[in-house]
């Protein structure tokens, strides 16, 4: 629902080649900040300052750090005789490099009323101009040092177009009158459960095309597996109303011990944004609150209640090896980045490869800190932009969290 | 500096005589109702929709919340035909009247970013639109049931005009770009310190005018005071720094065993929105930030801070009822509603006078149940509508509570 | 049931009589010492361990603080060659006197495993050998110096006395197993509900007797009080029981809006320790679970509860001046030290009266740096000693404090 | 320090070999019962009933839970005519079980002042008569039931016997006084750092003895692995204020994200138990304060501490894997069972190796339900009892934790 256009051919770019493709950098870059703009024209500045909780940002902050992005890591570096646009903006857009010096609290990010969303898009246009400006100008040499990280920013801002839903709905969901922000979606349901079988053997995991992909999906690495079965699509809402209705909620025994703590405490009985009204069950979406949609896979939920589905229904989640195995192995309809409907929880923590780098310079921030605590998620979500994942792609997210559109598919261990 | 004209000779009123003042209500109605839109004239919609603490709500919230006041408690007791302008309204704006339904939760006021503040104004102009109708049209019989109401809803928006200063006031104050709102205004420093002979004996607390007053000023009950001496303005800026500098904020010999907690929890060692700059004190304000005016009274203090200020000078907080007797016997120059500059924080808990009953009807949670673990602060600030306060006025607020422009006023206890 | 011989008789001596008296200010410093032993004879070393809230004390605490009082207050300045008993206990067993130094962190009294039981007996045993020695051998000057002290830290041993049972009560409640301690006392209900009048006037609240009080019972002062009734005995349980049966403890316009937010937030249904077992109401003790006796006064309930009850009920609590002139006026069976069932919340802030001076030295934080956030309670409980109490006698505690013998006691309004 | 005699002989022998041995089951039992007693018999029953954070649990507990562990596991299945020794203890000491009904509050074992630690210990001789009777009469065929759950049990009263060291530790550490419960045990200093070569290729992890291991240890699986070198010993005090010195503490670059934030909010600039004093480090030890061994392995430190240790030094931790495979390449002095002097935190989440079952039956819930958010340990502590551990033996803790002997070995990734 929310794709734009495939501009995302410079993924596939080899990084060697990119002073070859000066004007498809220039493109792609111009499209990625056109479909920020798109996705969040629906958006009130009211809405784009909502944060409704620290790990939610607000709308507006996401356009103005995917800028900074741009302008930091970028422009400072290149462009001569670079000024920052706004000076303050240098602290307040800063999500998290140390390396660029301080950073303004995250959970206060729905406090800051100024820079208003006018002076964010014209922050934005500015650094568009000055980017535009830069690409078109500089010698090869330049772009060939600009140009890894001109790709990398592209995948930033794709990153925080989803986060920019994930997190807009999070906060409409507190708002009692449910708000439709968007058009629903044409219904996308998925067919019969099968069970594919992969073979396994020593199989090498980590990215291995020409183009780009994070630093954490490298090293490309051997890993050993053994055959298995992999659904052919992830678990359906229907599917999931079963395990509710046959009390497993309630039952501790299905569930990790941090699991069952945290059902506990938060009072967990159904996935995220269900509600039950009249005696049916509604789902809250950025079309507002619809009828829940029985074939569509189950999303928002949390990897403690996907591990307990999976050990209730006496299989489980394949790890993130398996799972990129076997969508390398047989391309759809098993696990696939394009055509996904959510991100799947893997049974990996997601932890460094052997011999894993982070990447040079001050994006070296970029993934390795989080390398602890986080589960892997593989696949791709409608809410993610086309063309941006892959199937050495890694997710990650807290084994709590449910605001993103995460489910889950099973692997077969009996046969 | 946020006086508008003084329209409220309403408050003047005897209730007794307001069906033949119907123009006077009208009018007086009319410019409450402007005087809020043209306080809020400078913030954006963006600005509008800030919540940085729980205690404190989005300035659009209020103009919803003030404008629900006259919705709920005249238009759908006496509007023939009334229909809620919008029924989600009834429980978003409802502050905490448990009598009229479910409240929205407070904590979370600053999520609605819808409805818009377009529509909230929309809101405020139907409203105003229907009670002008019914005020114009209504019977006499009617006018009497619904002018007590509609003298109290005028009250109660000015209030809400002061909270809307000072709860954008501590949103700005997290933005690091120190935003100024407002112009500056001129510098009211007092004089030299005197103090005031006042004699006691049997006095009168609470009101005993012929207008308007809210319940929590009556009954008007006889007190026992002994003589005291106060002093003819609050404690200003610079004797404060003084109480600072002979390190006062570290000594827990002056300090209440509460206040002192509280210091230590919230490592308080200035007045809020006191900054160190350059070895300067800087005050934000709501003209941004601007260097410590030495002569004006201190804002912004806890009782906490008060009662140990008090303990260190060697005087002592004045109660209730020897401010409200003072007031009364001296006039200015003594402590006085108009002209005041800051609330002053008295010795006296809030609590009900003897005899005490809430205003009869729903209307009657507006005061009494919040009879609790608060301190009466008198005066009035320079934030306060003019002709809102009086002597008998009673504000309160939890003694940790800073964010008011509260200040202190000393009272002899040795001459 | 607690109730040690009275020795009380030194609290009814002149100061100015102290010295002509030494011998009986030794015997009752022996005996308030002996009755600490007595009444914690029940009581392991490990039950003596426990600490079951930052509020509460271990039982083996208040033995070494009410020791290192005399030895800090009294043998520290007085005792020729002073030496302390265990220079860590200077720090371990101060509460919360600042000019005595640092404290050791309330909460985490219960981790002190060390000294034991034994070391702290023989703790008191050393004190008590050097008071003993310093009472019988000092100059008359110097007991002149000391006396006051020491009967201060008899009432203040005393007190701890109280807090030892209600202390150790709110610990072995966390025990599935609801051990008994004590004897079950002899039921003491009281009769039927009667309404006693009392003329007002001015009244003189505060102590007038001739021998110890508190610093926050003085100074005496004049205070005007209205004709009221009062109920001849407090509230029992049988009338708690129809108020909960009235469903007031989910009618929030019963309660102040703090209590209403506490007993939401702490799921209150009933008073402390009331358990239904198999459909009956059952009463943790001190000797064990009983059934609830219905004639019994209402005890373990909040200031907030006993506030919403008074409403329920169509009265009011009385102040706390109005309490004193009635404990004066009718003696029993009105409100009286002795022979009262429990301590009465009234409906008075704990503040200084005017003109209060805390006492002067080191003691001058016993009580002055409390005075606020705290509601005051007249009366005294079974578990209070013997002559501890008076009618001037002021305790205190937060409004949402239920684990002392705390009930209440009704006032008329409307006759 | 901490280790008896070695009675783990039952570690070796083949469940299926049970039956034969019948005589030295028997002792194993008693021995491991023995050894409780003897490690707890320096602590008092005020020692016994600390709990200083809800991680931890007081020593009674331990003796107590450990008891329940062969009552409920063994004698409520298997003894004729079994009865609880007392009903209250199926609840009050079991721990996690959700399979064996309620469970007393974790955090809350502190308040359990009765049972006694008489009447525990008299608990603990009733099972042990039980068990006695029970396995010296029972047919082969029963034992042959009980003998697996009998080595459980012994094994989990070990793991208990260094929770008991570390859980006093931790309380004896909030005691001011510093109390020394043990002698001081001889130094234990390593040698100079050595890397050892190790050969890498498909080497299999998991147990593959004989005789008795944890569920999570199995199945035996091949991984992959590199080549690689490890130190001949863990990193010790000396290098590790190195690390300190060099101001690794306050550089957020060293640090995963999570690590950093639990630094700041913890304020933690050292290792727990070391302490400052007069410019010399020195460390809380269950032998009371001590010189800082700089010779010894650094311990008490947090997952986030090794882990930036590793970066800072240029190395990293070795995967549980690695350091398995290299424990059985290179005996000592590589990383081994005994001899070991801490458990090192590994690079490893603790997960399910790939077709885990649980243990079947009640004991089930004992390591599964945990395999998420934890971080694998391997090794042993001198507190861990002797023949307790081996190559693949798999502790695990949560990545802050800091109360276990835990330090870390370095791995060159260079080399």
């Amino acid at each position: 629902m929310f794709q734009a256009q495939a501009t995302q051919t410079v993924n596939d770019l080899s990084p060697s080649r990119y002073v070859q493709h000066r004007d498809e950098l220039v493109r792609a870059f111009r499209d990625v900040r056109q479909r920020t703009l798109t996705l969040t024209a629906p958006l009130s500045a009211e809405d784009m300052q909502l944060q409704s909780m620290p790990d939610a940002s607000p709308g507006k902050w996401h356009l103005a750090h995917t800028t900074w992005f741009f302008e930091a890591f970028i422009l400072q570096q290149h462009l001569p005789g670079f000024a920052w646009h706004e000076p303050a903006y240098a602290r307040l857009y800063n999500s998290y490099y140390n390396a660029m010096g301080e950073q303004y609290p995250r959970p206060a990010r729905g406090l800051l009323s100024r820079p208003s969303l006018d002076e964010v898009r014209h922050y934005r246009h500015a650094v568009e101009e000055a980017m535009a400006e830069l690409l078109g100008t500089c010698a090869d040499r330049v772009l060939a040092a600009i140009a890894p990280l001109l790709v990398l920013g592209i995948n930033h801002e794709q990153q925080h177009q989803e986060l920019i839903l994930t997190d807009i709905k999070h906060a409409m969901y507190r708002n009692p009158t449910y708000p439709a922000l968007f058009e629903r979606p044409a219904a996308a349901g998925a067919g019969e459960l099968r069970w594919l079988a992969v073979e396994g053997g020593v199989s090498h995991a980590g990215f291995d095309g020409g183009g780009f992909c994070f630093d954490n999906e490298l090293p490309r690495h051997p890993v050993l597996l053994t055959d298995f079965h992999i659904a052919n699509r992830p678990v359906n809402n229907a599917e999931w109303l079963e395990f509710m209705n046959d009390g497993a909620y309630r039952e501790p025994l299905l569930w990790l011990s941090d699991g069952w703590s945290w059902r506990q405490e938060n009072h967990v009985s159904a996935p995220l944004y269900w509600l039950r009204r009249d005696g049916d069950w509604q789902q809250f979406t950025l079309a507002g609150l619809q009828p829940l949609d029985l074939a569509a896979p189950v999303t928002h939920v949390s990897y403690y209640e996907a591990d307990a589905y999976a050990r209730w229904s006496g299989q489980r989640l394949p790890t993130e090896f398996e799972w990129e195995h076997a969508a390398r192995s047989l391309g759809s309809p098993g696990p696939g980045a394009d055509g996904a409907h959510c991100w799947e929880w893997t049974a990996s923590p997601y932890m460094a490869y052997p011999g894993f780098r982070p990447a040079s310079g001050n994006v070296g921030e970029y993934n390795g800190k989080f390398m602890i605590n986080q589960m892997v998620l593989r696949g791709a979500s409608r809410a993610t932009a086309h063309g941006h994942s892959r199937p050495s792609y890694r997710n990650f997210f807290y084994p709590d969290a449910r605001w993103q559109y995460s489910g889950l598919r099973l692997l077969r261990t009996d046969a």
